[in-house]
């Protein structure tokens, strides 16, 4: 199994616990937390940036890891990809460096599957 | 004079002060902040909403009102508008509704301009 | 107008702003925020105690502030007060200093009222 | 050795390393960790619930584990650890989530043991 | 009164109330607060350094005005202001500007007096 | 290899990814990171302890390993690092105790090397 297998797979069965003993509000905001993303005013793909910017400047590997498969999925190019984590970076400072080596060397692997 | 212009004024005398006391690197950071947002793979537009939500998510009044003010110049509608905060929002959780408030209610008062 | 019916009042028109502007996603957020501080399992006095202290480590005035009025009106007493705030103090270090000071500031006044 | 066993003797060895290492500040300052938590106007349970939170909304795993353990012992039922993780989560947002998913993973656990 | 003996002034009313009104933990964490600021094998002059650029990544204007006076009366040169200053930028990033423009204002004020 | 070794050539292969695919902003942005640490009004040795202690309050392991190994590198003394560490814990907080605890780990292992 590879490593996005098994980070999909642990976090399947956590978030199947969250919906088994976590209560209404936790659902709620499960649930807020998918229709934010989805398609309206702006495209899913610059909603996607959006959320993986915003997770990188707040130095949350997980939440990178989602949004950047989740851009992948939605056909966000390398160079947009740089791009975005650019000013993430700038904006974030070199205390996302860790956070972006790790969302730069993902993304390569995502382009070898 | 409005608060807005007063807001524009202040940043830029305090720009300048940063401009002829600081050393190399600060004017090198400051390049980089403006070359991150310009027009490349991405458009100017979606840059800035980049900038604004990861202002929103780390709770920076300041930083928001700039942005703010250059996505109305690039034309972002009040629908991509509510859209962008709305994800900083559930990024960033209920600690963003003080500068949400005051996003919104700027937001409101650039239409009237 | 007092500095409490000030904030009071700011906030009311912007939260009206947000209702009136914002986006389906917005409104269930901020439903969501009341939801959570609700009698349940554990009181609506130790959940806004929890809401106090989350918000002193995140250092968000507006917030303290207004967990600071549910406190009081929920009758949490001085000697739980400071308890609670010397949590968020050795939790948050001394860069929550400047708002546990105005924590204290406010609720001193409160008790005045 | 269990997980919880592992995480608790490492954290013992390092522990034992800053007392040992560590200047007289840092020693103080471990003190008043252990004493602000300690029974006063606010019981036990109520405080690591505090303490809890605040380790939610900083993502901060290791003490999230540390509150968890001691709500347990403290006696905090799992509607109650539901309801103070849901103000966590709607206070600090998203990016909480994964630190979430590990808490209620790791509550799940202890109740086994 | 100029701005700065205001700041001064209402920090120390404020710091009255907390010794009077504080828990013990409180009033330990205020000393500890001082303490590690004493010379010892640092000077005091490089701690009020490293308070400073904890204070501006993690954008407490406050903290900042607070440890800008005291580098001023350790004899901080404007050299090294900047250097110290433009490490928190790197480190920081752009959401620390606005803090940073205030420090180079109020040094610059500094200077004058 | 040890774990030291094994840090230093991960986030080498890391870094040359982030050169090769990264976008000119990135690259300047990691040249300004080397930058601000060398040699100025301030010695190389303040800078990198300034490095560290926005590091630790800033909860980055990765960064902190790396301000470890080049404070070592300049000559820093125990005393100095634990003093610089109780700044970073009393600014910071006990959210950055598992962090100063991995911090004092590491500087003993490095000692002994």
């Amino acid at each position: 199994m590879t490593e996005k297998e098994n980070f999909e797979k642990k976090k399947e069965r956590l978030n199947e616990l969250v919906m088994d003993q976590g209560n209404l509000q936790m659902k709620r905001f499960f649930n807020l937390d998918t229709q934010v993303y989805e398609s309206g005013a702006l495209s899913k793909k610059n909603k996607e940036l959006l959320g993986l910017v915003a997770s990188l400047v707040l130095k949350c590997d997980d939440c990178i890891e989602y949004h950047l498969n989740r851009c992948r999925e939605e056909g966000v190019t390398d160079e947009e990809m740089m791009e975005a984590l650019s000013i993430g970076l700038v904006v974030g400072g070199s205390i996302t460096i860790p956070h972006l080596r790790e969302a730069v060397g993902k993304w390569a692997e995502m382009q070898e599957d």
